[in-house]
Protein backbone atom coordinates (compact mmCIF):
# COMPACT_ATOMS: atom_id res chain seq x y z
CA UNK A 1 0.00 0.00 0.00
CA UNK A 2 0.95 3.44 -0.88
CA UNK A 3 1.10 6.01 1.33
CA UNK A 4 0.55 9.55 0.75
CA UNK A 5 4.34 10.64 0.98
CA UNK A 6 5.32 7.93 -1.16
CA UNK A 7 2.82 9.55 -4.00
CA UNK A 8 4.91 12.48 -3.65
CA UNK A 9 8.04 10.95 -3.49
CA UNK A 10 6.96 9.03 -6.93
CA UNK A 11 5.99 12.50 -8.55
CA UNK A 12 9.00 14.14 -7.01
CA UNK A 13 11.33 10.85 -8.75
CA UNK A 14 9.46 11.54 -12.00
CA UNK A 15 10.17 14.99 -12.12
CA UNK A 16 14.02 14.37 -11.22
CA UNK A 17 14.18 11.59 -13.99
CA UNK A 18 12.62 13.41 -16.65
CA UNK A 19 15.05 16.32 -16.05
CA UNK A 20 17.76 13.79 -16.25
CA UNK A 21 16.99 11.78 -18.94
CA UNK A 22 16.03 15.27 -20.66
CA UNK A 23 19.66 16.69 -19.98
CA UNK A 24 21.63 13.17 -21.65
CA UNK A 25 19.85 13.30 -24.44
CA UNK A 26 20.62 16.95 -25.08
CA UNK A 27 24.27 16.04 -24.47
CA UNK A 28 24.22 13.10 -26.43
CA UNK A 29 22.30 14.94 -29.31
CA UNK A 30 24.30 18.23 -29.46
CA UNK A 31 27.03 17.91 -26.86
CA UNK A 32 25.98 20.41 -25.41
CA UNK A 33 24.31 21.11 -21.61
CA UNK A 34 20.81 23.02 -21.24
CA UNK A 35 22.30 26.35 -20.11
CA UNK A 36 24.99 26.04 -22.82
CA UNK A 37 22.32 25.55 -25.11
CA UNK A 38 19.68 28.27 -23.67
CA UNK A 39 22.77 30.85 -24.28
CA UNK A 40 22.97 29.75 -27.71
CA UNK A 41 19.02 30.28 -28.58
CA UNK A 42 19.47 34.08 -26.87
CA UNK A 43 22.55 35.11 -29.00
CA UNK A 44 20.87 33.41 -31.91
CA UNK A 45 17.75 35.59 -31.16
CA UNK A 46 20.03 38.69 -30.32
CA UNK A 47 22.20 38.79 -33.30
CA UNK A 48 25.28 40.60 -31.92
CA UNK A 49 24.92 41.16 -28.26
CA UNK A 50 27.11 41.71 -25.29
CA UNK A 51 27.41 39.82 -22.36
CA UNK A 52 25.14 42.27 -20.08
CA UNK A 53 22.59 41.58 -22.14
CA UNK A 54 22.75 37.52 -22.39
CA UNK A 55 22.70 37.32 -18.38
CA UNK A 56 20.17 39.60 -18.43
CA UNK A 57 17.84 37.83 -20.79
CA UNK A 58 18.66 34.35 -19.37
CA UNK A 59 18.81 35.61 -15.42
CA UNK A 60 22.12 34.53 -14.70
CA UNK A 61 24.94 36.35 -13.28
CA UNK A 62 27.33 37.74 -15.81
CA UNK A 63 30.38 35.44 -14.07
CA UNK A 64 28.29 32.43 -15.34
CA UNK A 65 27.57 33.90 -18.78
CA UNK A 66 31.49 34.70 -19.00
CA UNK A 67 32.16 30.49 -18.03
CA UNK A 68 29.15 29.63 -20.97
CA UNK A 69 30.04 31.80 -23.21
CA UNK A 70 33.81 30.60 -22.92
CA UNK A 71 32.78 27.14 -23.68
CA UNK A 72 30.46 28.01 -26.31
CA UNK A 73 33.75 29.82 -27.99
CA UNK A 74 36.08 27.16 -27.15
CA UNK A 75 34.08 25.16 -29.38
CA UNK A 76 33.70 27.59 -32.13
CA UNK A 77 29.87 28.34 -31.61
CA UNK A 78 30.08 31.76 -31.08
CA UNK A 79 32.97 34.60 -31.38
CA UNK A 80 33.86 36.95 -29.16
CA UNK A 81 34.92 40.60 -30.51
CA UNK A 82 35.96 43.95 -29.12
CA UNK A 83 34.06 46.89 -30.51
CA UNK A 84 36.71 48.71 -33.04
CA UNK A 85 35.40 52.22 -31.51
CA UNK A 86 34.50 51.52 -27.52
CA UNK A 87 37.80 49.66 -26.52
CA UNK A 88 35.69 48.10 -23.49
CA UNK A 89 32.75 46.48 -25.04
CA UNK A 90 32.60 43.10 -26.39
CA UNK A 91 30.30 41.58 -29.00
CA UNK A 92 29.59 37.74 -28.88
CA UNK A 93 27.86 36.66 -31.62
CA UNK A 94 26.78 33.29 -33.36
CA UNK A 95 28.93 31.22 -36.11
CA UNK A 96 27.90 29.09 -38.56
CA UNK A 97 28.76 26.28 -36.19
CA UNK A 98 26.87 27.68 -34.10
CA UNK A 99 23.34 28.20 -35.94
CA UNK A 100 23.93 24.37 -37.47
CA UNK A 101 24.22 23.16 -33.79
CA UNK A 102 21.48 25.18 -32.46
CA UNK A 103 19.11 23.61 -35.85
CA UNK A 104 19.98 20.06 -34.82
CA UNK A 105 19.82 20.12 -30.97
CA UNK A 106 16.22 19.03 -29.79
CA UNK A 107 13.39 20.94 -27.70
CA UNK A 108 14.73 21.65 -24.61
CA UNK A 109 12.43 20.39 -21.61
CA UNK A 110 13.32 23.70 -20.14
CA UNK A 111 11.14 25.26 -23.46
CA UNK A 112 8.57 22.41 -23.59
CA UNK A 113 8.02 23.19 -19.63
CA UNK A 114 7.89 27.28 -20.13
CA UNK A 115 5.63 27.12 -23.42
CA UNK A 116 2.88 24.70 -21.29
CA UNK A 117 3.65 26.39 -17.86
CA UNK A 118 2.30 30.13 -19.78
CA UNK A 119 -0.46 28.73 -21.08
CA UNK A 120 -2.03 27.61 -17.36
CA UNK A 121 -4.31 29.84 -16.00
CA UNK A 122 -3.07 32.95 -13.20
CA UNK A 123 -4.50 30.90 -10.25
CA UNK A 124 -3.12 27.29 -11.85
CA UNK A 125 0.68 29.11 -11.85
CA UNK A 126 0.42 30.41 -8.78
CA UNK A 127 -0.97 27.29 -7.23
CA UNK A 128 1.99 25.39 -8.90
CA UNK A 129 4.57 27.96 -7.84
CA UNK A 130 3.35 27.68 -4.17
CA UNK A 131 3.92 24.09 -3.79
CA UNK A 132 7.22 24.04 -5.33
CA UNK A 133 8.42 26.45 -3.18
CA UNK A 134 6.72 24.55 -0.36
CA UNK A 135 8.60 21.55 -1.07
CA UNK A 136 11.82 23.13 -1.86
CA UNK A 137 11.06 23.99 1.80
CA UNK A 138 10.33 20.81 3.00
CA UNK A 139 13.33 19.82 1.49
CA UNK A 140 15.67 22.86 3.48
CA UNK A 141 16.27 23.80 -0.20
CA UNK A 142 14.54 27.52 0.24
CA UNK A 143 18.40 29.26 0.43
CA UNK A 144 20.30 27.52 -2.55
CA UNK A 145 20.80 30.18 -4.57
CA UNK A 146 19.41 28.44 -7.98
CA UNK A 147 19.08 29.91 -11.56
CA UNK A 148 15.93 29.67 -13.20
CA UNK A 149 17.35 26.35 -15.47
CA UNK A 150 15.77 22.82 -15.79
CA UNK A 151 19.03 21.09 -15.63
CA UNK A 152 21.16 19.04 -12.56
CA UNK A 153 24.99 19.82 -11.91
CA UNK A 154 26.73 23.21 -11.97
CA UNK A 155 25.30 25.58 -14.67
CA UNK A 156 28.43 26.39 -15.95
CA UNK A 157 30.27 22.40 -15.91
CA UNK A 158 32.07 21.33 -18.80
CA UNK A 159 30.03 18.46 -20.49
CA UNK A 160 32.46 15.50 -20.22
CA UNK A 161 31.54 14.65 -16.94
CA UNK A 162 27.96 14.44 -18.11
CA UNK A 163 28.56 11.89 -20.09
CA UNK A 164 30.07 10.02 -18.40
CA UNK A 165 27.85 9.58 -15.53
CA UNK A 166 25.41 7.41 -17.80
CA UNK A 167 23.58 4.80 -15.58
CA UNK A 168 20.55 5.31 -17.15
CA UNK B 1 12.33 40.96 -14.14
CA UNK B 2 11.66 37.43 -13.38
CA UNK B 3 8.39 36.19 -14.98
CA UNK B 4 6.30 33.41 -13.29
CA UNK B 5 7.76 30.73 -14.90
CA UNK B 6 10.90 31.57 -14.08
CA UNK B 7 10.07 31.79 -10.66
CA UNK B 8 8.76 27.93 -11.27
CA UNK B 9 12.05 27.37 -12.58
CA UNK B 10 14.03 28.16 -10.01
CA UNK B 11 11.63 26.31 -7.21
CA UNK B 12 12.12 23.27 -9.24
CA UNK B 13 16.15 23.67 -10.09
CA UNK B 14 16.63 24.26 -5.98
CA UNK B 15 14.88 20.78 -5.77
CA UNK B 16 17.03 19.30 -8.01
CA UNK B 17 19.65 20.60 -6.83
CA UNK B 18 19.31 19.73 -3.11
CA UNK B 19 18.30 15.99 -4.32
CA UNK B 20 21.83 15.79 -5.93
CA UNK B 21 23.77 17.72 -3.38
CA UNK B 22 22.36 15.49 -0.99
CA UNK B 23 22.69 12.16 -2.92
CA UNK B 24 26.58 13.08 -3.55
CA UNK B 25 26.81 13.60 0.63
CA UNK B 26 25.58 10.40 1.49
CA UNK B 27 27.85 9.10 -0.83
CA UNK B 28 30.96 10.61 0.41
CA UNK B 29 30.31 9.77 3.41
CA UNK B 30 28.89 6.24 3.62
CA UNK B 31 29.59 4.77 0.14
CA UNK B 32 25.86 4.46 -0.47
CA UNK B 33 23.09 5.34 -2.97
CA UNK B 34 20.02 6.75 -1.29
CA UNK B 35 17.74 3.72 -2.37
CA UNK B 36 20.98 1.63 -0.78
CA UNK B 37 20.55 3.12 2.79
CA UNK B 38 16.58 3.02 2.39
CA UNK B 39 17.00 -1.05 2.08
CA UNK B 40 20.01 -1.30 4.71
CA UNK B 41 17.41 0.14 7.01
CA UNK B 42 14.52 -1.73 6.58
CA UNK B 43 17.05 -4.93 6.79
CA UNK B 44 18.27 -2.94 10.27
CA UNK B 45 14.65 -2.86 11.70
CA UNK B 46 13.36 -6.35 10.35
CA UNK B 47 16.46 -8.29 12.43
CA UNK B 48 15.94 -11.21 9.61
CA UNK B 49 13.68 -10.45 6.66
CA UNK B 50 13.05 -12.34 3.28
CA UNK B 51 14.08 -10.26 -0.44
CA UNK B 52 10.54 -10.07 -1.11
CA UNK B 53 9.48 -8.53 2.42
CA UNK B 54 12.21 -5.72 1.73
CA UNK B 55 10.50 -4.99 -1.47
CA UNK B 56 7.21 -4.24 0.08
CA UNK B 57 8.65 -2.32 2.83
CA UNK B 58 10.65 0.03 0.04
CA UNK B 59 7.83 -0.68 -2.34
CA UNK B 60 10.31 -1.41 -5.00
CA UNK B 61 10.33 -4.69 -7.28
CA UNK B 62 11.84 -8.02 -6.33
CA UNK B 63 14.17 -7.08 -9.15
CA UNK B 64 15.43 -4.20 -7.94
CA UNK B 65 15.79 -5.33 -4.38
CA UNK B 66 17.84 -8.27 -5.78
CA UNK B 67 20.50 -5.75 -7.59
CA UNK B 68 20.10 -3.63 -4.38
CA UNK B 69 20.88 -6.72 -1.95
CA UNK B 70 23.97 -8.05 -4.09
CA UNK B 71 25.64 -4.77 -3.91
CA UNK B 72 24.98 -4.54 -0.25
CA UNK B 73 26.14 -8.18 0.04
CA UNK B 74 29.46 -7.54 -2.03
CA UNK B 75 30.02 -5.09 0.33
CA UNK B 76 29.47 -6.95 3.34
CA UNK B 77 26.93 -5.44 4.73
CA UNK B 78 24.11 -7.56 4.80
CA UNK B 79 24.38 -11.54 3.94
CA UNK B 80 21.67 -13.66 2.44
CA UNK B 81 21.41 -17.57 3.76
CA UNK B 82 19.24 -19.87 2.57
CA UNK B 83 16.42 -21.66 5.62
CA UNK B 84 17.92 -24.67 6.51
CA UNK B 85 14.08 -26.11 6.41
CA UNK B 86 12.85 -24.53 3.78
CA UNK B 87 15.52 -24.42 0.92
CA UNK B 88 13.55 -22.30 -1.23
CA UNK B 89 13.50 -19.53 1.14
CA UNK B 90 16.39 -16.54 1.46
CA UNK B 91 17.10 -15.01 4.53
CA UNK B 92 18.67 -11.31 4.96
CA UNK B 93 20.36 -10.27 7.38
CA UNK B 94 23.05 -7.39 8.43
CA UNK B 95 26.59 -7.90 9.67
CA UNK B 96 28.40 -5.86 11.88
CA UNK B 97 29.69 -3.75 8.86
CA UNK B 98 26.23 -2.86 7.67
CA UNK B 99 25.16 -1.57 11.20
CA UNK B 100 28.03 0.65 11.55
CA UNK B 101 27.89 1.99 8.11
CA UNK B 102 23.92 2.72 8.98
CA UNK B 103 24.81 4.58 12.38
CA UNK B 104 27.94 6.57 10.14
CA UNK B 105 25.56 6.88 7.37
CA UNK B 106 23.74 10.45 7.60
CA UNK B 107 19.96 11.40 7.48
CA UNK B 108 18.88 10.73 4.51
CA UNK B 109 16.58 13.68 2.26
CA UNK B 110 13.69 11.36 1.70
CA UNK B 111 14.14 10.40 5.08
CA UNK B 112 13.65 14.27 6.01
CA UNK B 113 11.31 15.00 3.55
CA UNK B 114 8.98 12.26 4.92
CA UNK B 115 8.74 13.14 8.39
CA UNK B 116 8.15 16.73 7.33
CA UNK B 117 5.70 15.82 5.04
CA UNK B 118 3.95 13.42 7.01
CA UNK B 119 3.48 16.24 9.86
CA UNK B 120 1.47 18.12 7.09
CA UNK B 121 -2.63 18.90 7.40
CA UNK B 122 -4.28 16.37 4.75
CA UNK B 123 -5.02 19.53 2.37
CA UNK B 124 -1.76 20.67 2.34
CA UNK B 125 -0.40 17.03 1.55
CA UNK B 126 -3.43 16.85 -1.09
CA UNK B 127 -2.11 20.05 -2.23
CA UNK B 128 1.81 19.15 -2.92
CA UNK B 129 1.08 15.93 -4.13
CA UNK B 130 -1.65 17.36 -7.19
CA UNK B 131 1.38 20.05 -7.77
CA UNK B 132 3.68 18.09 -8.12
CA UNK B 133 1.89 15.48 -10.40
CA UNK B 134 0.72 18.26 -12.32
CA UNK B 135 4.52 19.58 -12.86
CA UNK B 136 5.37 15.96 -13.56
CA UNK B 137 2.53 15.67 -16.30
CA UNK B 138 3.88 19.74 -17.42
CA UNK B 139 7.33 17.65 -17.92
CA UNK B 140 6.16 14.90 -19.80
CA UNK B 141 7.67 13.03 -17.20
CA UNK B 142 3.71 11.60 -16.20
CA UNK B 143 4.67 8.05 -17.75
CA UNK B 144 8.11 7.25 -16.12
CA UNK B 145 8.38 3.84 -14.11
CA UNK B 146 9.38 5.88 -11.26
CA UNK B 147 10.04 4.27 -7.51
CA UNK B 148 9.44 6.69 -3.87
CA UNK B 149 13.10 7.09 -3.92
CA UNK B 150 14.08 10.69 -3.31
CA UNK B 151 17.18 10.38 -5.89
CA UNK B 152 18.78 10.91 -9.90
CA UNK B 153 20.36 7.98 -11.39
CA UNK B 154 19.12 4.34 -12.23
CA UNK B 155 17.88 2.95 -8.73
CA UNK B 156 20.29 0.18 -8.54
CA UNK B 157 23.19 2.08 -9.92
CA UNK B 158 26.81 1.27 -8.79
CA UNK B 159 28.11 4.12 -7.05
CA UNK B 160 31.14 4.72 -8.97
CA UNK B 161 29.27 6.83 -11.34
CA UNK B 162 27.99 8.89 -9.27
CA UNK B 163 31.48 9.57 -7.52
CA UNK B 164 32.88 10.52 -11.19
CA UNK B 165 30.33 13.05 -11.60
CA UNK B 166 31.46 15.23 -8.92
CA UNK B 167 30.76 18.95 -10.45
CA UNK B 168 29.76 20.41 -7.24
Amino acid sequence: MFDRSDTALVALRRILRATELSSRTLARQSGLTTSQLIVLQIIARSGRTTPGAVAQAARLSQATITALVDRLEGRGLVTRRRDTEDRRRIWVEMTDQGSAALVEAPDTLQDRFRTRFDQLEDWEQAFVIAALERVASLLDAAGIDASPVLDLGAIDRQLQEQKRSSDA
